[in-house]
Protein backbone atom coordinates (compact mmCIF):
# COMPACT_ATOMS: atom_id res chain seq x y z
CA UNK A 1 0.00 0.00 0.00
CA UNK A 2 1.72 2.95 -0.88
CA UNK A 3 1.30 5.95 1.38
CA UNK A 4 -1.46 8.89 1.19
CA UNK A 5 0.15 11.96 0.43
CA UNK A 6 -2.50 13.88 2.01
CA UNK A 7 -1.80 12.36 5.59
CA UNK A 8 0.88 14.34 7.06
CA UNK A 9 4.43 12.90 7.61
CA UNK A 10 5.85 10.49 10.68
CA UNK A 11 9.37 12.28 11.90
CA UNK A 12 11.03 9.83 14.02
CA UNK A 13 13.91 12.40 15.63
CA UNK A 14 16.88 10.51 17.99
CA UNK A 15 17.57 13.45 20.40
CA UNK A 16 21.15 11.92 21.34
CA UNK A 17 22.38 10.74 24.60
CA UNK A 18 21.16 13.46 26.76
CA UNK A 19 23.29 17.16 26.64
CA UNK A 20 21.16 19.42 24.55
CA UNK A 21 23.48 20.43 22.20
CA UNK A 22 24.44 16.69 21.14
CA UNK A 23 20.87 17.30 18.98
CA UNK A 24 22.12 17.41 15.00
CA UNK A 25 21.14 20.44 13.14
CA UNK A 26 18.84 18.76 11.62
CA UNK A 27 16.95 17.48 14.69
CA UNK A 28 16.92 21.11 15.83
CA UNK A 29 15.41 22.36 12.87
CA UNK A 30 12.45 19.88 12.95
CA UNK A 31 11.99 20.38 16.48
CA UNK A 32 11.25 23.99 16.26
CA UNK A 33 9.44 23.76 13.33
CA UNK A 34 7.50 20.68 14.89
CA UNK A 35 3.36 21.28 15.38
CA UNK A 36 2.76 18.00 17.49
CA UNK A 37 5.35 15.77 19.31
CA UNK A 38 4.73 12.50 20.71
CA UNK A 39 7.01 11.15 23.34
CA UNK A 40 7.09 7.76 25.67
CA UNK A 41 7.92 8.42 29.30
CA UNK A 42 6.27 7.29 32.57
CA UNK A 43 3.17 7.83 33.76
CA UNK A 44 4.43 10.41 36.68
CA UNK A 45 7.00 11.79 34.70
CA UNK A 46 8.28 14.06 31.93
CA UNK A 47 10.33 11.36 29.59
CA UNK A 48 14.26 12.01 29.32
CA UNK A 49 13.95 12.80 25.40
CA UNK A 50 11.50 15.27 26.15
CA UNK A 51 13.86 16.96 28.12
CA UNK A 52 16.17 16.75 25.96
CA UNK A 53 14.18 18.34 23.24
CA UNK A 54 12.69 21.30 25.84
CA UNK A 55 15.29 24.01 24.74
CA UNK A 56 14.11 23.98 21.08
CA UNK A 57 9.93 22.85 21.05
CA UNK A 58 7.49 25.77 20.10
CA UNK A 59 5.76 26.94 23.61
CA UNK A 60 2.46 26.16 21.42
CA UNK A 61 3.88 22.80 20.24
CA UNK A 62 0.59 20.10 21.10
CA UNK A 63 2.23 16.83 23.29
CA UNK A 64 0.53 13.36 22.90
CA UNK A 65 1.79 11.66 25.68
CA UNK A 66 2.76 7.93 25.63
CA UNK A 67 2.59 6.69 29.14
CA UNK A 68 4.00 3.12 29.69
CA UNK A 69 1.68 0.69 31.33
CA UNK A 70 3.87 -0.27 33.09
CA UNK A 71 7.52 0.16 34.05
CA UNK A 72 9.23 -2.15 36.45
CA UNK A 73 5.98 -3.57 37.94
CA UNK A 74 5.61 -6.55 36.05
CA UNK A 75 9.07 -8.57 34.92
CA UNK A 76 10.34 -8.91 31.16
CA UNK A 77 9.99 -12.27 31.32
CA UNK A 78 5.92 -12.64 32.30
CA UNK A 79 4.20 -13.17 29.41
CA UNK A 80 1.76 -10.70 30.52
CA UNK A 81 4.80 -8.14 30.02
CA UNK A 82 5.05 -9.15 26.56
CA UNK A 83 1.04 -9.12 26.02
CA UNK A 84 0.60 -5.46 27.61
CA UNK A 85 3.74 -4.34 25.73
CA UNK A 86 2.24 -4.63 22.53
CA UNK A 87 -1.30 -3.65 23.54
CA UNK A 88 0.66 -0.56 24.71
CA UNK A 89 2.30 -0.10 21.00
CA UNK A 90 -0.62 -0.71 18.91
CA UNK A 91 -2.46 1.87 20.89
CA UNK A 92 0.09 4.67 20.37
CA UNK A 93 0.75 3.60 16.86
CA UNK A 94 -3.15 4.31 16.69
CA UNK A 95 -3.05 7.78 18.70
CA UNK A 96 -0.40 8.98 16.09
CA UNK A 97 -2.64 7.38 12.97
CA UNK A 98 -5.56 9.50 14.19
CA UNK A 99 -3.70 13.04 13.62
CA UNK A 100 -1.57 11.82 11.03
CA UNK A 101 -4.71 10.89 9.11
CA UNK A 102 -5.85 14.29 9.55
CA UNK A 103 -3.10 15.66 7.50
CA UNK A 104 -0.97 17.08 10.47
CA UNK A 105 2.81 15.89 11.04
CA UNK A 106 3.68 14.37 14.04
CA UNK A 107 7.41 14.30 15.34
CA UNK A 108 8.30 11.69 17.70
CA UNK A 109 11.03 11.80 19.98
CA UNK A 110 13.66 8.89 20.68
CA UNK A 111 16.48 9.39 23.30
CA UNK A 112 19.66 8.84 21.82
CA UNK A 113 19.42 6.93 18.09
CA UNK A 114 16.09 5.54 17.61
CA UNK A 115 17.33 2.36 15.23
CA UNK A 116 19.13 1.35 18.22
CA UNK A 117 16.67 -0.42 20.83
CA UNK A 118 14.47 2.63 20.78
CA UNK A 119 11.04 1.79 21.69
CA UNK A 120 10.26 4.72 18.75
CA UNK A 121 11.04 1.58 16.42
CA UNK A 122 7.79 0.03 17.50
CA UNK A 123 5.39 2.81 16.74
CA UNK A 124 7.54 3.32 13.15
CA UNK A 125 7.13 -0.71 12.26
CA UNK A 126 3.12 -0.09 12.65
CA UNK A 127 3.00 3.18 10.74
CA UNK A 128 5.55 2.92 8.24
CA UNK A 129 3.40 1.09 5.66
CA UNK A 130 0.42 3.92 5.97
CA UNK A 131 2.05 6.96 5.90
CA UNK A 132 5.49 8.44 4.57
CA UNK A 133 8.12 8.60 7.25
CA UNK A 134 11.46 10.67 7.67
CA UNK A 135 13.98 9.39 10.26
CA UNK A 136 16.40 11.77 11.26
CA UNK A 137 19.97 10.01 13.19
CA UNK A 138 21.09 10.77 16.43
CA UNK A 139 23.98 10.39 18.76
CA UNK A 140 23.71 6.81 20.05
CA UNK A 141 24.40 6.58 24.05
CA UNK A 142 27.24 4.59 23.57
CA UNK A 143 29.07 7.28 21.01
CA UNK A 144 28.40 10.23 24.01
CA UNK A 145 29.35 7.72 26.40
CA UNK A 146 33.10 6.97 25.05
CA UNK A 147 33.43 10.69 23.42
CA UNK A 148 32.75 11.58 27.35
CA UNK A 149 35.65 9.17 28.95
CA UNK A 150 37.56 9.81 25.87
CA UNK A 151 37.83 6.05 25.18
CA UNK A 152 38.67 5.54 21.35
CA UNK A 153 36.90 1.80 20.88
CA UNK A 154 37.39 0.30 17.69
CA UNK A 155 41.10 0.69 15.91
CA UNK A 156 41.81 -1.23 12.16
CA UNK A 157 40.06 -5.07 12.16
CA UNK A 158 38.71 -4.61 15.67
CA UNK A 159 35.32 -6.15 15.68
CA UNK A 160 32.79 -4.57 17.98
CA UNK A 161 29.69 -6.07 19.49
CA UNK A 162 26.98 -4.30 21.31
CA UNK A 163 25.30 -6.43 24.08
CA UNK A 164 22.34 -6.23 25.83
CA UNK A 165 23.01 -6.84 29.31
CA UNK A 166 19.85 -8.37 29.95
CA UNK A 167 21.00 -11.77 28.22
CA UNK A 168 22.19 -14.78 30.13
CA UNK A 169 25.42 -14.78 32.08
CA UNK A 170 27.20 -17.24 29.88
CA UNK A 171 26.41 -15.93 26.79
CA UNK A 172 27.47 -12.46 28.17
CA UNK A 173 30.63 -14.07 28.39
CA UNK A 174 31.11 -15.64 25.55
CA UNK A 175 30.03 -12.54 23.43
CA UNK A 176 32.78 -10.94 25.68
CA UNK A 177 35.86 -13.17 25.51
CA UNK A 178 34.96 -13.08 20.82
CA UNK A 179 34.76 -9.41 20.52
CA UNK A 180 37.81 -6.88 20.43
CA UNK A 181 35.55 -4.24 21.84
CA UNK A 182 32.32 -4.36 23.44
CA UNK A 183 29.75 -2.29 24.73
CA UNK A 184 27.50 -3.83 27.39
CA UNK A 185 23.67 -1.61 27.39
CA UNK A 186 20.76 -2.03 29.78
CA UNK A 187 23.10 -2.81 32.76
CA UNK A 188 20.59 -1.78 35.60
CA UNK A 189 19.78 -4.72 37.61
CA UNK A 190 22.15 -6.94 35.80
CA UNK A 191 24.89 -4.94 37.35
CA UNK A 192 26.02 -8.35 39.43
CA UNK A 193 25.86 -10.72 36.43
CA UNK A 194 27.65 -8.40 34.16
CA UNK A 195 30.60 -8.64 36.90
CA UNK A 196 30.79 -12.40 36.70
CA UNK A 197 30.60 -12.03 33.04
CA UNK A 198 33.44 -9.83 32.67
CA UNK A 199 35.61 -11.40 35.31
CA UNK A 200 34.59 -14.83 33.52
CA UNK A 201 36.05 -13.24 30.29
CA UNK A 202 39.12 -12.03 31.70
CA UNK A 203 38.02 -8.27 30.03
CA UNK A 204 37.92 -6.42 33.62
CA UNK A 205 41.38 -4.82 33.70
CA UNK A 206 39.67 -2.45 30.66
CA UNK A 207 36.23 -2.01 31.45
CA UNK A 208 35.11 1.15 32.29
CA UNK A 209 31.25 1.94 33.90
CA UNK A 210 29.49 5.19 32.32
CA UNK A 211 26.34 6.61 34.15
CA UNK A 212 24.46 9.61 32.65
CA UNK A 213 27.11 10.17 29.81
CA UNK A 214 26.88 13.36 28.60
CA UNK A 215 24.35 14.52 31.18
CA UNK A 216 25.05 17.14 33.94
CA UNK A 217 25.87 14.57 36.57
CA UNK A 218 27.81 11.88 34.52
CA UNK A 219 31.08 10.29 35.38
CA UNK A 220 32.96 7.62 34.62
CA UNK A 221 34.67 5.37 36.39
CA UNK A 222 36.92 1.97 36.07
CA UNK A 223 34.45 -1.15 36.57
CA UNK A 224 36.27 -2.83 39.20
CA UNK A 225 35.41 0.69 41.42
CA UNK A 226 31.70 -0.37 41.10
CA UNK A 227 29.45 -1.39 43.59
CA UNK A 228 26.35 -3.55 42.52
CA UNK A 229 23.63 -0.97 41.68
CA UNK A 230 23.15 1.12 39.02
CA UNK A 231 20.67 3.64 37.36
CA UNK A 232 19.15 2.80 33.48
CA UNK A 233 21.32 4.99 32.45
CA UNK A 234 24.65 3.49 32.46
CA UNK A 235 26.63 1.11 30.56
CA UNK A 236 30.13 -0.54 30.07
CA UNK A 237 32.29 0.29 27.89
CA UNK A 238 35.42 -2.37 26.80
CA UNK A 239 38.01 -0.95 24.19
CA UNK A 240 39.31 -2.64 21.45
CA UNK A 241 42.37 -4.54 21.72
CA UNK A 242 44.26 -4.43 18.01
CA UNK A 243 46.44 -2.12 16.35
CA UNK A 244 46.16 0.76 18.87
CA UNK A 245 48.72 2.45 17.64
CA UNK B 1 52.03 13.97 33.29
CA UNK B 2 49.46 16.82 33.75
CA UNK B 3 48.58 18.91 30.89
CA UNK B 4 50.03 22.24 30.43
CA UNK B 5 46.91 24.93 30.58
CA UNK B 6 48.99 27.51 29.01
CA UNK B 7 48.81 25.43 25.74
CA UNK B 8 45.30 25.03 23.59
CA UNK B 9 43.34 22.56 23.17
CA UNK B 10 43.00 19.85 21.11
CA UNK B 11 38.54 19.51 19.90
CA UNK B 12 38.91 16.25 18.09
CA UNK B 13 35.05 16.90 16.20
CA UNK B 14 33.11 14.38 14.62
CA UNK B 15 31.54 15.74 11.60
CA UNK B 16 28.74 12.85 10.88
CA UNK B 17 28.33 10.43 8.11
CA UNK B 18 28.06 13.57 4.79
CA UNK B 19 25.01 15.76 4.97
CA UNK B 20 25.82 18.99 6.72
CA UNK B 21 23.18 18.93 8.82
CA UNK B 22 23.87 15.82 10.22
CA UNK B 23 26.51 17.53 12.49
CA UNK B 24 25.53 18.61 16.06
CA UNK B 25 24.52 21.52 17.53
CA UNK B 26 28.30 21.10 19.30
CA UNK B 27 30.13 20.47 16.21
CA UNK B 28 28.64 23.31 14.46
CA UNK B 29 29.37 25.73 17.03
CA UNK B 30 32.80 24.47 17.46
CA UNK B 31 33.81 24.93 13.39
CA UNK B 32 32.35 28.48 13.67
CA UNK B 33 34.79 29.57 16.54
CA UNK B 34 37.22 27.55 15.18
CA UNK B 35 40.66 29.64 14.36
CA UNK B 36 42.44 26.34 13.04
CA UNK B 37 41.46 23.31 11.75
CA UNK B 38 42.98 20.23 10.84
CA UNK B 39 41.76 17.17 8.31
CA UNK B 40 42.89 14.27 7.05
CA UNK B 41 43.20 14.13 2.82
CA UNK B 42 44.45 12.77 -0.42
CA UNK B 43 47.44 14.57 -1.45
CA UNK B 44 45.68 16.07 -4.66
CA UNK B 45 42.17 16.00 -2.92
CA UNK B 46 39.71 17.96 0.10
CA UNK B 47 38.81 15.59 2.55
CA UNK B 48 35.60 14.36 2.95
CA UNK B 49 35.67 15.41 6.48
CA UNK B 50 36.46 19.05 4.95
CA UNK B 51 33.74 19.41 2.67
CA UNK B 52 31.11 18.29 5.06
CA UNK B 53 32.38 20.64 7.54
CA UNK B 54 32.37 23.84 5.01
CA UNK B 55 29.23 25.63 5.85
CA UNK B 56 30.18 26.00 9.06
CA UNK B 57 33.68 27.32 9.08
CA UNK B 58 35.10 31.15 9.33
CA UNK B 59 36.44 32.29 5.15
CA UNK B 60 39.72 33.16 7.89
CA UNK B 61 40.19 29.59 9.35
CA UNK B 62 43.54 28.71 9.05
CA UNK B 63 44.22 24.70 7.87
CA UNK B 64 46.56 21.72 8.34
CA UNK B 65 46.07 19.29 6.04
CA UNK B 66 46.74 16.49 6.71
CA UNK B 67 47.63 14.58 3.26
CA UNK B 68 47.90 10.82 3.43
CA UNK B 69 51.50 9.86 1.97
CA UNK B 70 49.74 6.96 0.14
CA UNK B 71 46.40 5.29 -0.13
CA UNK B 72 46.09 2.40 -2.35
CA UNK B 73 49.58 2.37 -3.92
CA UNK B 74 50.82 0.15 -1.32
CA UNK B 75 48.91 -3.11 0.36
CA UNK B 76 47.43 -2.71 4.24
CA UNK B 77 49.53 -6.33 4.43
CA UNK B 78 52.97 -4.90 3.78
CA UNK B 79 54.42 -4.17 6.20
CA UNK B 80 55.81 -0.84 4.60
CA UNK B 81 52.08 -0.08 5.01
CA UNK B 82 52.52 -0.05 9.13
CA UNK B 83 55.60 1.48 9.03
CA UNK B 84 54.90 4.47 6.62
CA UNK B 85 51.25 4.92 8.25
CA UNK B 86 53.32 5.51 12.14
CA UNK B 87 55.66 8.08 10.61
CA UNK B 88 52.70 9.69 8.86
CA UNK B 89 50.36 9.82 12.65
CA UNK B 90 53.76 10.67 13.85
CA UNK B 91 54.58 13.51 12.07
CA UNK B 92 50.98 14.92 12.13
CA UNK B 93 51.04 14.57 16.07
CA UNK B 94 54.44 16.85 16.28
CA UNK B 95 52.31 19.02 13.31
CA UNK B 96 49.13 19.59 15.86
CA UNK B 97 51.23 19.44 18.65
CA UNK B 98 53.72 22.70 17.26
CA UNK B 99 50.43 24.69 17.28
CA UNK B 100 48.76 23.57 20.22
CA UNK B 101 52.33 24.35 22.33
CA UNK B 102 51.71 28.20 20.98
CA UNK B 103 48.69 28.27 23.14
CA UNK B 104 46.71 27.93 19.86
CA UNK B 105 43.08 25.45 20.04
CA UNK B 106 43.05 23.24 17.30
CA UNK B 107 40.20 21.29 15.91
CA UNK B 108 40.66 18.22 13.89
CA UNK B 109 37.62 16.80 11.82
CA UNK B 110 36.54 13.31 11.36
CA UNK B 111 33.64 11.78 9.17
CA UNK B 112 31.42 9.94 11.26
CA UNK B 113 32.09 9.60 14.86
CA UNK B 114 35.67 9.85 15.69
CA UNK B 115 36.30 7.09 18.32
CA UNK B 116 34.60 4.21 15.75
CA UNK B 117 37.37 3.20 13.46
CA UNK B 118 38.56 7.31 12.81
CA UNK B 119 41.97 8.37 11.50
CA UNK B 120 41.85 11.27 14.04
CA UNK B 121 41.76 8.46 17.21
CA UNK B 122 45.53 8.06 16.19
CA UNK B 123 46.45 11.69 16.77
CA UNK B 124 44.38 11.94 19.55
CA UNK B 125 46.49 8.72 21.15
CA UNK B 126 49.70 10.61 20.57
CA UNK B 127 48.38 14.24 22.07
CA UNK B 128 46.42 13.23 25.21
CA UNK B 129 48.98 13.29 27.64
CA UNK B 130 50.54 16.55 26.41
CA UNK B 131 47.68 18.68 25.99
CA UNK B 132 43.94 19.44 26.93
CA UNK B 133 41.60 17.22 24.85
CA UNK B 134 37.70 17.62 24.27
CA UNK B 135 35.49 15.26 21.75
CA UNK B 136 32.43 15.83 20.34
CA UNK B 137 30.93 12.85 18.93
CA UNK B 138 29.46 12.41 15.77
CA UNK B 139 26.72 10.56 14.07
CA UNK B 140 28.47 7.45 13.29
CA UNK B 141 28.03 6.24 9.00
CA UNK B 142 26.42 3.33 10.08
CA UNK B 143 23.71 5.53 11.98
CA UNK B 144 23.45 7.48 8.61
CA UNK B 145 23.07 5.11 6.68
CA UNK B 146 20.42 2.82 8.68
CA UNK B 147 18.40 5.88 9.08
CA UNK B 148 18.26 7.12 5.54
CA UNK B 149 17.62 2.97 4.73
CA UNK B 150 14.68 3.38 6.64
CA UNK B 151 15.57 -0.04 8.85
CA UNK B 152 15.32 -0.38 12.27
CA UNK B 153 18.73 -2.58 13.74
CA UNK B 154 18.22 -3.91 16.93
CA UNK B 155 15.17 -5.16 19.03
CA UNK B 156 15.14 -6.15 22.20
CA UNK B 157 17.82 -8.77 23.44
CA UNK B 158 19.69 -8.34 19.55
CA UNK B 159 22.95 -8.18 19.59
CA UNK B 160 25.00 -6.10 17.33
CA UNK B 161 28.34 -6.85 15.63
CA UNK B 162 30.18 -4.05 13.62
CA UNK B 163 32.83 -5.94 11.65
CA UNK B 164 35.50 -4.77 9.58
CA UNK B 165 35.06 -6.37 5.97
CA UNK B 166 38.90 -6.58 5.63
CA UNK B 167 38.51 -9.33 7.89
CA UNK B 168 39.36 -13.65 6.76
CA UNK B 169 36.49 -14.41 4.77
CA UNK B 170 35.75 -17.53 7.28
CA UNK B 171 35.84 -15.13 9.94
CA UNK B 172 33.11 -13.16 8.55
CA UNK B 173 30.77 -15.78 8.22
CA UNK B 174 31.26 -17.25 11.51
CA UNK B 175 30.38 -13.44 12.89
CA UNK B 176 27.60 -13.28 10.54
CA UNK B 177 26.06 -16.25 11.86
CA UNK B 178 26.70 -15.49 15.57
CA UNK B 179 25.00 -11.92 15.18
CA UNK B 180 21.66 -11.15 15.29
CA UNK B 181 22.09 -7.58 13.47
CA UNK B 182 25.72 -7.17 11.84
CA UNK B 183 27.12 -4.03 9.72
CA UNK B 184 29.91 -4.43 7.69
CA UNK B 185 32.30 -1.76 6.77
CA UNK B 186 35.39 -1.00 5.21
CA UNK B 187 33.48 -2.42 2.21
CA UNK B 188 35.61 -1.38 -0.95
CA UNK B 189 37.31 -4.08 -2.46
CA UNK B 190 36.23 -6.71 -0.46
CA UNK B 191 33.02 -6.81 -2.13
CA UNK B 192 33.30 -10.51 -3.27
CA UNK B 193 34.51 -12.28 -0.26
CA UNK B 194 31.36 -10.19 1.47
CA UNK B 195 29.20 -12.16 -1.17
CA UNK B 196 30.70 -15.28 0.02
CA UNK B 197 30.30 -14.60 3.50
CA UNK B 198 26.48 -13.28 3.42
CA UNK B 199 26.17 -16.42 1.10
CA UNK B 200 27.16 -18.75 3.38
CA UNK B 201 25.95 -17.68 6.84
CA UNK B 202 22.68 -17.37 5.02
CA UNK B 203 22.32 -13.89 5.73
CA UNK B 204 22.01 -12.71 2.17
CA UNK B 205 17.96 -12.47 1.98
CA UNK B 206 17.95 -9.39 4.49
CA UNK B 207 21.42 -7.93 3.72
CA UNK B 208 20.94 -4.58 2.22
CA UNK B 209 23.57 -2.48 0.63
CA UNK B 210 24.17 1.21 1.47
CA UNK B 211 26.02 3.63 -0.97
CA UNK B 212 27.13 6.87 0.13
CA UNK B 213 24.57 7.23 3.03
CA UNK B 214 23.12 10.40 3.75
CA UNK B 215 25.10 11.93 0.96
CA UNK B 216 23.40 14.17 -1.97
CA UNK B 217 24.09 10.82 -4.15
CA UNK B 218 23.05 8.08 -1.38
CA UNK B 219 21.11 5.23 -2.53
CA UNK B 220 20.60 1.56 -0.66
CA UNK B 221 18.99 -1.38 -2.41
CA UNK B 222 19.10 -5.43 -1.78
CA UNK B 223 22.75 -6.69 -1.60
CA UNK B 224 21.51 -9.39 -3.94
CA UNK B 225 21.06 -6.75 -7.04
CA UNK B 226 24.98 -5.50 -6.33
CA UNK B 227 27.65 -6.24 -8.92
CA UNK B 228 31.22 -6.47 -7.48
CA UNK B 229 32.84 -3.39 -6.82
CA UNK B 230 31.45 -0.60 -4.04
CA UNK B 231 32.86 2.53 -3.50
CA UNK B 232 35.13 3.39 0.00
CA UNK B 233 31.88 5.32 1.20
CA UNK B 234 29.77 2.11 1.23
CA UNK B 235 28.51 -0.52 3.64
CA UNK B 236 26.24 -3.44 4.62
CA UNK B 237 23.41 -3.95 6.93
CA UNK B 238 21.85 -6.64 8.34
CA UNK B 239 19.09 -6.01 10.74
CA UNK B 240 18.43 -8.13 13.82
CA UNK B 241 16.26 -11.19 13.87
CA UNK B 242 14.56 -11.05 17.09
CA UNK B 243 11.73 -9.29 18.77
CA UNK B 244 10.63 -6.97 16.07
CA UNK B 245 7.24 -6.76 17.16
Amino acid sequence: MEPNTAHGTLHVVGVGPGDPELLTVKAAKTLKAAKVIAHFCKHDKKGHARTIAEPYLAPSVRELRLAYPFTIEVAVEDPEYQRGIQRFYDACAEQLADVLAQGQDVVLLCEGEPFLYGSAMYLFDRLKERFQTVVVPGIAAMNGCWSQAQLPMTHGDDVLCVLPATLPEADLTQWLKKADAAVLMKIGRNMPKVRRALAQSGRMPEARYVERGTQANGFSQPFSDCGDTAPYFSLVLVPGRKGAR
